[in-house]
């Protein structure tokens, strides 16, 4: 397959290159990704700025397309310039956890998505892990699930997320939903020291406790499988409102 | 009621001066807006720098609170320091349409996805026009959607669009889904004055064609209100995919 690699951790990141080895084994693999971290971006993309491209080598056989854009943009600039259609899109190994309410914050999935969108089927790869990274066990899943890909009628994004625990103490994979309840968060209100007030914004911890959400699956221990849409429609509410009526 | 107004077209915006002035006069509306247009940036959220607030006066009776951020940083920064809980959130009036797969791009549509996950009732609004915009009727039109909101029991984000047209020309309301076909667009390559090659990012026009959609209701000259979701969920492959199994 021709497999185009993403990320929103940027295009020096150890879960990028981690995947890159382990994806080229079998298959092209193009790197199309930020030339510098951009998480937490959402689906962000570039229109007020123009987008710059440039080679990045690492070492002898990596190398790959550095984007001064957010991971969409670095999608729809594969598509419609640098690279063409491809047969997969893989966005990661992000560096941390993207479920929840995070994965409308998430850099990492918005690639997959706009890949989806792009009519491209797709993979949002996380590592539940801030410290002591290891890509090994995460890489080597990701290049199995690639080679036993579901067979599905349409383009899917599926968003997957990977335990930071020794392969033996995974508990196994769960196809789960994306859990919606709000986070733990705060603001920490600071005074720098010019005098100002200035706020860091900080996500605390999860209060889902559904069993069947990807939060839950991956705090038990297991690989959790969102596959994600872009019809954001909120079809229940929809049929509600059928009878609306307003004069103006 | 008490009202939050943010938007992404910045503080300084004409299309949320609109809006204040047409809410204000029957409810407290409070503004927490971000300092300069941050349109495109989808929900997006800003952690890695601290964000800074300032009052922002403009006249007599118009003053909010301009923040260093994202629609959606707005929001939470609203919800957890500046303001507190509100009765409803409203984003807008934007300038130029949030519909089809321009929904998840949209700051202001965002800032109303963050309040719904927040638990409050939100509205994101649209005029669509990106030249010689009058807000007049979409401001008088979101004021009476305030005073006739839908009881629904949980917190809804409804997305309004309005045709940037005589009010007797607006054919109606109608209820839509959000678009889901991808947008015919490119990318423009260009080279600077020092030689070097950048691209700039262009939607160029909408290929949908379902009637039920915000993209052609829209199009067709009415008002388009889209209910949404911020799970994202596919349910239908997920379904699908229940039955997926995979030895490591």
């Amino acid at each position: 397959m021709k497999i185009l690699l993403t990320n929103d951790d940027g295009i020096y990141a150890e879960g990028l290159c981690a995947l890159y080895r382990a994806l080229s084994l079998e298959h092209e693999v193009v790197i199309v990704a930020p030339e510098a971290e951009r998480s937490a971006v959402g689906h962000a993309i570039t229109l007020s700025d123009p987008l710059r491209v440039r080679v990045v080598r690492r070492g002898r056989d990596f190398w790959g397309y550095a984007v001064n854009g957010t991971p969409a943009d670095c999608v729809k600039l594969a598509f419609y310039e640098l690279v063409g259609p491809v047969d997969l899109v893989v966005s990661g190994i992000n560096r941390g956890a993207n479920v929840g309410i995070n994965v409308l914050y998430s850099g990492t999935v918005s690639a997959a998505t706009e890949a989806a969108i792009l009519g491209r089927p797709a993979l949002a790869v996380s590592l539940a892990a801030f410290s002591g990274e290891d890509y090994c066990f995460a890489a080597y899943f990701t290049a199995l699930l690639v080679e036993n890909l579901p067979s599905l009628s349409s383009p899917f994004c599926l968003n997957v997320n990977i335990p930071h625990l020794p392969a033996h103490l995974i508990k196994g994979i769960k196809v789960t939903r994306q859990g919606t309840r709000k986070l733990k968060e705060r603001f920490e209100k600071r005074v720098d020291p010019h005098g100002n007030i200035y706020y860091w914004q900080c996500g605390e911890e999860f209060l889902e406790e559904d069993p069947d959400t990807d939060v839950v699956a991956l705090k038990s221990g297991y690989i959790s499988i969102t596959p994600l849409a872009h019809d954001l429609t909120d079809y229940k509410t929809l049929s509600f409102l059928q009878d609306f009526r307003l004069s103006y």
